[in-house]
């Protein structure tokens, strides 16, 4: 069977957006190296991915013997967007800060996405360790930009990252345990020392897609 | 001038929902005791609030002058939730938390309303301070909700608590310095230690706004 690459791009910025631009590099220089995998995209910046509603509350905690047509329905595109990671060996999320978070379109792909029964089971018997998660055996490349830099393990604005923190905590209790994350910082600065981290980051990217 | 005070709900639930029970408690109890505030209703949580989008971003950070019409539609709602903000002297925040975090319709909110020159200015003079909010002499109470309890400061969750911590530093970057935390916990266990924490949180509304 071959395998596949799941290619996830939340900035709603087409030409403009450097966390695309990464992503586009990844998947060039993966496919060079890997001609094995077969290649999905799911858009989630440009696309309008819904919030989750009452309705879909109340379907997706309801036994699947007991949902209705209606329930079915409200339940197609979280269906789909689950499939898809399940169907993933390798998954890439390029994403920009927004406002120290993740934009609010990547927030509704993640509520869309973290669903009992589907990606995770809660088990209340250790309360303290109530979470299994059902994606298993999947390698996540975060590929991120930052207008400013300092978010980084023990720097200034660490306690200010509420973008790679979160995203690595969902993705674990998701199950997916190997994650690699690589940051493009200063795009709001510009200059110089934004080029440099421009050029340190596609260094990386190769490197990494061997 | 009277004074007013915004009620902003962020669950898409409406009746089962506990964070909108808290935030119309509290709408009851201050204006029993606060006749001279007119109130604001906000909902988030129902209403389709747009992601942020590449327009929008292109329109936020052009010079007002430089605006075409076609900006200025993009930013409409932008300046109406924002001039809602600007007009409260008490801002009450409902909310779950989804995921962790924040549900995607809020984090939608808080993507139109955290703008330069509006709501924070950004000073690169120093790099380490670079924010001042624009939101000033604001008293912002969050009622939260949560399916389970530890994600306070020193608990066991603390560390995977993306939505108070988050909550208070945006607010704290746009001005708002004086935020009261509420928390109802144990939604998803339910039963009798949930009934005691439902009626503590009320008895702490009661108090607060004498």
């Amino acid at each position: 069977m071959m395998k596949n690459i799941l290619i996830i791009n939340a900035s709603p910025r087409g030409k403009r957006s450097n966390s695309r631009r990464l992503t586009e590099l990844f998947a060039e220089k993966w496919l060079e190296k890997n001609p094995d995998y077969t290649i999905t995209h799911r858009e989630v910046g440009q696309e309008s991915i819904p919030h989750v509603s009452e309705a879909w509350i109340a379907a997706a905690f309801k036994p699947v013997a007991l949902r209705t047509e209606e329930d079915q329905t409200t339940l197609v595109i979280s269906n789909q967007l689950i499939a898809e990671l399940r169907n993933a060996n390798v998954i890439v999320l390029g994403s920009p800060m927004y406002n120290w978070s993740i934009p609010s379109a990547l927030k509704a792909y993640l509520d869309q996405v973290i669903r009992v029964h589907e990606t995770i089971e809660i088990s209340m018997e250790d309360p303290k360790n109530p979470y299994v998660g059902l994606l298993k055996h999947k390698k996540l490349y975060l590929l991120l930009s930052r207008g400013n830099g300092g978010y980084g393990s023990g720097e200034y604005y660490e306690h200010m990252n509420f973008q790679s923190t979160y995203l690595k905590t969902v993705f674990n209790i998701m199950g997916v345990a190997d994650i690699t994350e690589i940051s493009l910082n200063g795009e709001a600065i510009g200059g110089e020392s934004f080029e440099q981290a421009m050029k340190s980051v596609e260094l990386q990217i190769d490197q990494l897609t061997i």
